[in-house]
C-alpha cells in the first residue's frame, strides 16, 4: 500500500484526506493579514484563564473542538490525536486536551510540530491503525516568551531579527481515503519527509530564522531527491516560521545545492503579519504559526484547485532555556508534508 | 494486515520483532538488583561532559550506538528514530541523537515515552514504513532534579513517597517480521493500547506513584477490555515507575473496576532498586527506568520463553516546574505495549 521513497519519505498509494480543520487566533493574529480567513479570533489573550499557561491549553482545546464541530466527529470517532506545543514538557497540550479523553501521542518537534504530527496521523490512518486521527498545535506569544526567554512584564528588548510567536493553533482531522468521512474531501496528505536534526552552530535565540534554514534546507533537498522532483513540481514550498531572514538563508543555502526555489517559497511567519505595520520584526514563529495559516489559508487554495500541490515544511528551533543558558547553539528540524488537491 | 481492537487498541497480525536492545546506566543502578544485567554501567554521572544535560544526551547517543553495535546496523539502516526525555523540550534527545542523522521523531510522554516510543516504531514498521526503526529514551537523576524540582546542590529533602530518578537509557531497534535483520530474534511488540490523560487532582511532586497509578489503571483496564483478555492471560502486567506506593494505589483502583491482578503485577521503579539498602523510598522512575528494566530483566525472559507475554506499562506524570508552581494537579498517561516470545 505504500512507497518509502529514498532516505525518509514516503509517498501514499491511497492517501489520507484531510477531512476538516479549524484555526483560532489572537487579536493581533487577528489584524494581520489573514485575518479574516480564521475561524476565530479571541480577543482575550487569557482566553478566560488565569495563566498564560493555560490559556494556551484552552486556545489548544477550543480549536479541537470547533475541528470536531466543523466536521461532525465526536470525540469517540477520532481514535488518536497526535499533539504538541511549545511549553516545557508539552503542558499547554496534556492540559489542554484532557477532557476529551482520547488516546494521545504526545509530540515535542518545536515549531516543526505541526509537520510531525500531519506526518505521524497521516502515517496511522494510511495504515488503517485509525479511520480518524486529529493533528493539532498551538502556541501563545506570552507563555512562549516566559518559557524561552522573559515574562512580558521584564519589557525585554526584541532585535529586528526576532520573530514573533503566534498565539494560535489550528486543529487538523485526517481520515481514510476510503471512509464515508472522506467523501466530497479535496486535500490529501500525499505524503511526507522527516527531518534530521540539524545544528549549524548558531547561539542566538533571537535569530531563529538563522538556527532553522540549514534544517528546512535540508529536509526539503532531500525530499526533492528522495521523489526525483524540482521546485517547478509545486504551486508552493511553504516554510513554517522562517521568516525574512530565514527565507533570505534557505535560498542561499539552496543554491548552494543547486536548487534554486525562485518565487516558489513562502513562509507562513511571512504571511501571518505585516512586519511593516505590525511590529513583528522578521515575521511570525511558533507551532501555531504553520498551524493557523495552514488551516485558515493554504488549504483552501489547495480545496478550491487553485494550488494543485503543495510542501508544507513547519520549522523547529530546538532549544530550551536550559540549554541556551548553558551556551549550547540552536539546532534545527523541519518535517515535510506534501498536501494535494484530488 | 492490522486489526484495530476496542477503542485504544491495535493487535499486529504479523508482529514487528525486537531483533535488539541496549541498556546503559549510572553507578547507583549498577549497585541495584539488575546491576549485572546491563550492557554497561558508568561511573561517571556527568558521562565525560560538564553539564547534567550533557550527560544525559551522551548517554541516550551511547546507548543508541550500543545497540546499533550488537544489532550490526548502521544509522543508514535505521530508517526512523522515535525518541524522547523528561528535559524541557526534549533537549536529551535533540541534542544527543544530533550525530546519527536519523530522521527522528520526537516525543514526550513523561516517563511513559517508552511506551509511546514502541508504540509509534511498531506502528511504522508493521505499516511497511520501515524495515528498521529505534526507540530511545533515557533520563538521568541530576538532570531531572534540577528540571523538576531543585538542582542538587540545594540539597531539598525527600519524603518517603518519592521516587528516584533512573540515570539509565534503554534503546530498541524494531524490525518487519519478514526481514532478514529479524531472523532467529524471539521477542515482538504483538500489539499496543494507547494511553489517555488522566488525572485524580494529585499535586504532590514528591508522590508520583499516585499521581501516575490512575492512568496505569485505565490503560490496563482499557486493554484487557480491547482484547477481551484478563490478568492471567499475561505472564506478567508490568508497570514503568509507580513504586510501591503507587503499584498499592493501582491493585486497588483495578479491583474498584472488578480486575485482581494478584501477583501479576510487577513494576520497573520496585525491580531496578533496593529502596531498604538503596535509599530510594518509593522506587525508582523517569523514562530511563522503564526502558533500561525492559531490555536488561524483562526481554530476556521473553527471549527465553520463561515469559510467553508481557504487557508493558511505562506511566507518565505530565507535570512541569511551571505547572506545579501555578498549583495545577498532575495528570497521568500511561501506553501499553504487548511483548510476546515467538
Amino acid at each position: 500500500m505504500t512507497q518509502t521513497k529514498g532516505r525518509a519519505s514516503l509517498a501514499y498509494q491511497n492517501p489520507p484526506r484531510i477531512i476538516g480543520e479549524a484555526s483560532i487566533v489572537g487579536s493581533k493574529e487577528g489584524e494581520g493579514p489573514l485575518g479574516a480567513l480564521f475561524d476565530r479570533v479571541e480577543a482575550d489573550p487569557k482566553f478566560g484563564k488565569d495563566t498564560w499557561e493555560e490559556a494556551e491549553s484552552e486556545l489548544q482545546l477550543q480549536t479541537a473542538r470547533k475541528a470536531m464541530e466543523k466536521t461532525g466527529m465526536s470525540e469517540e470517532q477520532i481514535r488518536y490525536l497526535f499533539a504538541g506545543d511549545l511549553l516545557a514538557q508539552g503542558i499547554a497540550t496534556s492540559y489542554g486536551i484532557m477532557e476529551l479523553q482520547i488516546p494521545l501521542f504526545g509530540l515535542y518537534g518545536a515549531c516543526s510540530t505541526c509537520g510531525e504530527s500531519l506526518s505521524l496521523a497521516s502515517m496511522a490512518v494510511n495504515a488503517g491503525y485509525a479511520d480518524c486521527a486529529m493533528a493539532l498545535t498551538s502556541s501563545h506569544f506570552a507563555s512562549a516568551e516566559k518559557e524561552f526567554r522573559f515574562p512580558l512584564e521584564y519589557a525585554g528588548q526584541r532585535p529586528l531579527s526576532t520573530t514573533w510567536t503566534v498565539t494560535g493553533a489550528g486543529a487538523f482531522v485526517l481520515s481514510a481515503a476510503e471512509t464515508s468521512a472522506a467523501e466530497g474531501a479535496s486535500v490529501c496528505v500525499a505524503g511526507i519527509t522527516t527531518g534530521k536534526v540539524v545544528d549549524y552552530g548558531v547561539k542566538d535565540s533571537m535569530h531563529m530564522g538563522a538556527a532553522m534554514a540549514p534544517a528546512a534546507a535540508d529536509t526539503i533537498y532531500q525530499h526533492l531527491a528522495d521523489y526525483g522532483r524540482t521546485p517547478e513540481d509545486y504551486d508552493r514550498i511553504i516554510t513554517g516560521d522562517l521568516g525574512s531572514i530565514g527565507q533570505k538563508i534557505l535560498k542561499d543555502l539552496m543554491l548552494e545545492k543547486g536548487v534554486d526555489l525562485k518565487d516558489i517559497h513562502d513562509d507562513c511567519g511571512i504571511l501571518i503579519f505585516d512586519a511593516d505595520t505590525q511590529d513583528t520584526h522578521a515575521g511570525g514563529s511558533g507551532c501555531g504559526c504553520a498551524a493557523a495559516t495552514l488551516a485558515a489559508y493554504i488549504l483552501p487554495k489547495l480545496k478550491t484547485g487553485e494550488w494543485k500541490r503543495v510542501l508544507l515544511v513547519p520549522t523547529g528551533a530546538l532549544l530550551s532555556k536550559v540549554s541556551f543558558n548553558e551556551g549550547q547553539s540552536i539546532p534545527g528540524i523541519a518535517h515535510g508534508v506534501v498536501l494535494e488537491h484530488c
